[in-house]
């Protein structure tokens, strides 16, 4: 385990809850006192203050890169040195050029290489997604990903510098990959209009950004992100299919709701006060795709598959952002640059035209009275006409 | 009351509901057929086929026009050479350029003119509007509003060179409205960057359209416009401020939830389904600002002062839809083109900056141990740092 | 208009709200002051301190008791008296005895009379009542109304000896009637099980109350109250049916959902502070039912009918919370003494028995893959069966 | 494992889910074909139709009992008598007596044993109960826990005989142990007021009961359960205190919504259909509690320390399903009878009396202008007044 900020440990306690049987061996920091209190306080039986050292040592057989966004190359890097399994948290570079030299790496060297985007992982995510690949909601037409907050907490995120920009690196690369999923893996992203704006904190990255993603099939993505949301964490996905809605709700309104006069102090996590109402999620670990994520790894690596999010996803979804930037900067659409492109080709959302009288159905509603209501257009004329069908539903 | 489609009978039912005062007294329609039944059923004395006559009769002192978009224009000239107050649906017009001539139309002939937006009006909306301008959630940094749904009820809405376009006119001129009570109407809105396609539906209008509009504070509206929606009408409006959030749903989730098995048929308007989950709406008219627009409609001609929504709201409102067009063909942000702008100049959105040991502070929060976390920022050397403060809060 | 407290207030905002055509003439308070403060502040025209001369002043042809409980019956004499309709607010009287001299001096004086209960004309309300009419959740089986607050506004309601009790005089009533509209009120309430208690307040009356009321059909009606509730007031319905379900929220969660830092000071009415998420209502007046009471009351006077909730119910009430009282003191259940039962008599639920080679049809359900599962009953052996079959559903 | 339903599957995929190093080495079933099938299809090594030999088995150190409610003692004297580990399905037993000399069966052998209610273990259910004991809502005054749904999925269920009984049985145990839970299992529950019929299903047990619970402290509990349910499962539970509020939604309402056409078929379990909107759960095994449940369990028996859920708590909630059943019958309240009660003396619940100027503060209020009102009783005449103070909080 490499990194001892809130992923290390959210990692950590994910891989040491319930009865898990992965266990981390040596936890590394560059501070000799953080490491040995993490290592005491999770119950890791080693730490080291040294990079290669811990990736090296004879027990560690997988990596776990919980680092700030600007050492994953030379961790990765050493990892495929020493041949061993990598996972790395997201994003995984700050630019799809660090990205492909990182995918690169690790496909040279050979290694199981492991992208940890957790928010693909949550139990909703991935009920949802079952759901969208059965067909319940038709073929998909947008995906909406929001996650918003007050701003993160450890200072190195908010220096444009060391992170690679504000939020859209920070909270857009879950949005842009839960995207990718519930529209399809296999689905180009084409190009990209992205609005950015530093509206609150005195910083040189943007606080708040909103961008849409065209991909082949016609389908639109969207993404909200920003760090001067006030309430909260609200972390929600929006899909439309041709059949279909899904709507999921990560944090706020999760069926949980308490309040309290603040007697008893801390209510909840992330809530920005320990009065009023307050809506705590129960098991924040798991409903956050954590456990999840790591037993798709762990089982991939047994038996020898892909985990469902891969290294090859992390170079996409850099390619993404970085696409968010020019837009943000030329103020129009544009390209997503993936030299490397994996996915197949993917046919226009299509719904078959039907016919009633030769005209075609533009749509057809059921009436207060029972009776079937045809709104039909002739495309000889281009006339539209209202018609009222005596009940039996149109062939 | 001109028009007798649904619109014109939820206005009618609106004016006849409760123990209002006021009446419509003529009534309206190209075919005497619906202009005699819509008479007999919402007991209104007397009906006309002659749009003028209607106009021009002499019970008549205040003419609604609940026509289709291409006859506004025609039915405005009337009601100012006959000296009548005129109240109009949305959208004023089919373009800025159309909805400028009104305009003149109405200030040049002195009379009183409504624009009859609803879904400004509606409860909740009017409370929200209040919270914002007590302060509640600080400076307005994103207003969002949503409305979609399968498809309009009669067939020249979908008929692009009658309706003037898809759903970007006919349920966008809502959203821009919604937005720009929210982000303040004294707040130019600069410019637009606007994709739509055509998805689902066989016409040549768009069936699904995002945009974002771009004020002068720096604020940043978002509307998502779609006639392809499942599972009934989406109808939400959310806001993010400096010091808070307001999230509004108008119609799937207003605190009533029912299920049938489909027992006794018809459940709910708008519903897709008899059975199964559906979320009815208590009073339709009173919640989609029906009663509460005619309120300030009627209020304000006794009072001699202007709505809350006028005409020339109307026309911002038709500018901003032009913007729109041009940015989804452009594939850019293109300006809101206003040759008559009344509102002020606003600031940029600021929070003053607070300073602790020299240092800027761009995070404070309280730790589960009750102490303060701060992030401060260096501006000289550009570095940011984490601090913990001994639980006094930075002055 | 008989009292200028807080009931008072919400009465005269409605009568004089929207473009409402009724108007309130006179007002009285024991109070000069408030009397004067009051008709100035509310537009209404005449004040006095002298109960029987606003009853008799020629501008009052109905009269609005909106007095303390232990008033209602003398003000209602008078009213009688004096031949002017009479609306009383809930509850009627404090016992079923009250009640029922006060129905007969209505009815013996001919007069209107219109029980004020107006959470049974919510719009949410009357929407459900009519689904529940129309068959759409089958017969009726439960119907939970819930009403708790952290306690009530003015010293009076607190003192037992004056209110004629806690809250299951004070917001029991409100929810006894919603339970019998929902029941039926043709359906007898045939007995009472009630627990009260008092946990919190330093006060003689109960503070917190549960109690279950059976109807001859069968149908169980449960009421929670409290004045010990935190958070705001909780005001929710349920009810089930054979085909079908139905929850209504009024107060908490409406989809209005707000969260302030605390800028700007207050933000909800009966929120219990002015920061963090508070869930306002859009427009109080209509939502609790006031706008559609009034219109039934005078419609009914309008048009020589009975309004829906009548001095009747209020005695059937009355005679329910009589019951409620004394079950809590015996600790079993206690019949509803009805002197007077004016309602028919009706059947038991029932689901007609179906039925499969010769057995009863228990249960039908529908296995994830298609086929269907029945469990059925030997009713000659008493015994069980679980059978699955293909999929062909019961006749 | 023993039993091979419903309840057997979901603990198997419970323990054989995610990174779990618990496995299960044998199972029975008295049909050879299921406990056939069940072994290859969950990839458990052996299977057996010979209870006895699966619970002597070398490989097996722990019993989990998923059998009907008539096999538990005598599968539990087995396990007493081959000194394995017990962890027993919910209910424990049919009646008290029968769960006492199960109790006693396994002190006596002095073997672990775990009561498998899984329904205190639901991650919502920990967190909330976390914030209980931390004081967050103070005293609890009230638990409501509300189990409904349309009736179980095997026939043994539905025969009186065979279950001990109907709902009461098989969702009250669940209630009550969440409501001791959450009121305190050192509470003792003093007596029980019950109302149960069969309102709709032609069996003999109840399909519907509601419950009243008194405690030592003065707080109530109270249980909804019914197999008439319509819509799906309803699993909610609502506790009020002191100082907070807490609202738990564990199925219907997750922050997970769904409507589909009913295209790809199949969408969510216990849903009544495969269209319209649909509330899945994400991780249906998690948030029932299944996770956390055997993770104490095992821990447990690891660290030589007894579960949360203990055969002594089985023994309590049939103590109190018992008192519910005389009850129903009686009429009234009726004692529960513990013989064996090892709980403590718990105090009533109380607020500390706060005065101000020589009377009894009962409430404290902000107005809408910032000052404070005050309702005072004067203890020496009985009287209340309201008082308005200068904005300075009561001492």
């Amino acid at each position: 385990m490499l990194g001892t900020g809130l992923i290390g440990l959210f990692y950590t306690r994910t891989l040491h809850g319930q009865r898990n049987r992965d266990r981390v061996h040596v936890v590394y920091s560059r501070s000799e006192e953080r490491a040995r209190a993490f290592a005491q306080e999770e119950g890791v039986p080693e730490w080291s203050t040294d990079f290669e050292q811990a990736i090296a040592h004879p027990e560690t057989d997988t990596v776990i890169v919980g680092l700030p966004n600007p050492l994953h190359e030379e961790a990765i890097e050493l990892c495929a040195r020493h041949g061993k399994a990598v996972l790395c948290t997201k994003p995984l570079a700050r630019t799809a050029d660090e990205a492909r030299r990182i995918l690169d790496t690790v496909e040279s060297a050979g290694i199981f290489a492991g992208y940890l985007e957790d928010l693909a992982y949550t139990p909703k995510t991935l009920k949802a997604l079952s759901m969208v690949r059965a067909g319940s909601i038709g073929d998909v037409t947008w995906a909406r990903s929001r996650e918003t907050h007050p701003g993160p907490h450890s200072a190195w995120f908010w220096d444009a510098k060391q992170a690679g920009g504000g939020p859209i690196v920070d909270l857009g690369c879950h949005c842009i990959e839960i995207v990718r999923n519930f529209i399809g893996k296999e689905n180009r992203p084409l190009d990209v209009m992205c609005w950015a704006d530093t509206l609150v904190h005195p910083i040189e990255a943007e606080d708040n950004a909103i961008a849409l993603i065209r991909f082949e099939s016609g389908a639109i993505g969207q993404f909200e992100v920003s760090w001067t949301f006030r309430g909260g964490m609200d972390l929600r996905d929006e899909v439309a299919g041709t059949e279909g809605t899904i709507w999921l709700n990560h944090f706020l309104r999760t069926g949980f709701d308490a309040f309290s006069s603040g007697a008893g102090g801390y209510v909840a996590e992330k809530a920005e006060s320990a009065s009023g109402w307050v809506f705590p999620v129960g098991d924040e670990i798991a409903e956050l795709g954590y456990v999840d994520m790591f037993t798709d790894m762990f089982d991939a690596m047994d038996e020898g598959r892909a985990p469902m999010e891969t290294f090859y996803d992390g170079y996409v979804v850099n390619a993404i952002i970085d696409a968010c930037y020019r837009s943000a900067a030329s103020r129009q659409w544009e390209p997503v640059e993936l030299a490397d492109w994996r996915g197949g080709g993917v046919a226009r959302i299509e719904r078959p035209r039907r016919e009633r009288d030769g005209k075609t159905v533009i749509k057809e509603e059921q009436m207060p009275d029972g009776r079937i209501k045809l709104i039909l257009k002739d495309e000889s004329t281009g006339e539209f006409v209202d018609v009222v069908a005596d009940g039996a539903p149109v062939a």
